[in-house]
């Protein structure tokens, strides 16, 4: 079993969630998965000091960023073919929504990398099972709108704390031609039709344990539907 | 408990390894720890593309970029009081040896940050236990030299497939007066009189399983100290 990890930078605020990439990695080699990290070689956004939110002057790669979490093991998204994996797995952060897509600048109207959406797509065509996690379920929605493909996907939910606007979000997505479910972080959303496992983590107020947890389950699924 | 995490960047070429830091922040937890990031506010040695192992000319600051790792929740390394902890926590990655000392360079030569050097000290005095993985353990030997403590520290075995000289980094840090044992990945070393607790992890070439466990066990050791 083989699974692509789509890595959208280094750190919460302007790449990929790193608690969430490294327990994804974590988690899909103790459920018996190789993995492949990818990622696309284009800039990041913006780079964001971590201590104070503040957008600093430097540029940085998401290719050369996400490299850090993969310890270099990684592929330039473009040499990624959908007839070498089994499944398709995506931490969050914030990189999914200003690297990946403009979502968070533009919500729905956001326009995503188009590499980004032909993977998804091809993993969708193919029968391949997806996990998004996090913020990175928009992702999907902007992959499949104008697919005539109606995933069901979650964010979140309000009923946990939450710093962001879980509702706001989950009515971007159904613009777009998603059905939105909340759930916890200690749940996952099963989308059996296309196969797309989502799961909150960060986008809750959560610890680190919370998200070790519902990653695990969610990786856990993931396998019952490649064996 | 509370726990202190010290942090050398984001990266395991120029920073903290992040496997490595993110599964201790889950192991801590795991066990009951409260845990406290925190990082010396100085440049990195240099920054590495960690795709090709190249120097790049940008500068980073490892108090920013270990704030990737710790979502923002990070404190000065002056701001950290051995009073307010039960133990102190260290990560790998080169920026052990790059940032926090200069190990990477002049070996048993090396300088070290005094701030660092005071914390370990201070951990040391006050009988709190202290855990350092991987290449960390150098970073004890060099804030113990000419201190009339002998400590018992391992950073790894030849028994194991392993990137690094590790006969020649035990040989250094024999030098500055540290007693130095060979283990493997699923072990740690256990000084009861100082009540230092080193771990290899990836000072071997080994996969995040067994990091994730090494990690784990030598933290549940870690607990016993303090509880």
């Amino acid at each position: 079993m083989k699974a692509a990890l789509l890595l959208s930078g280094s750190g919460v605020y302007d790449g990929s969630e790193i608690h969430e990439a490294v327990l994804s990695l974590l988690a899909l080699q103790e459920e018996g998965f190789t993995v492949q990290p990818c990622a696309p070689d284009i800039d990041q956004y913006h780079v964001i000091n971590h201590t104070t939110g503040t957008e600093q002057t430097e540029k940085r790669n998401v290719f050369f960023e996400s490299a850090r979490i993969a310890r270099g093991n990684i592929k330039k998204l473009e040499e990624i073919r959908v007839g070498d994996f089994n499944a398709l797995v995506m931490p969050g952060g914030f990189g999914a929504a200003k690297n990946l897509t403009t979502w968070a600048f533009q919500g729905p109207e956001a326009t995503i990398v188009p590499e980004v959406k032909s993977l998804i797509l091809d993993f969708l065509k193919a029968k391949k099972p997806i996990l998004a996690m996090c913020i990175s379920p928009v992702v999907v929605a902007l992959a499949l709108k104008d697919s005539g493909i109606s995933a069901n996907l979650t964010v979140g939910t309000t009923e946990e704390k939450t710093p962001y606007d879980i509702p706001a979000i989950g009515q971007g997505m159904a613009s777009l031609g998603a059905q939105v479910s909340m759930k916890r972080v200690n749940e996952f959303l099963f989308d059996e039709k296309n196969k797309i496992i989502t799961t909150p983590c960060y986008m809750q107020d959560a610890q680190i344990m919370e998200i070790r947890n519902g990653i695990l389950q969610a990786v856990r699924k993931l396998k019952q539907l490649v064996v």
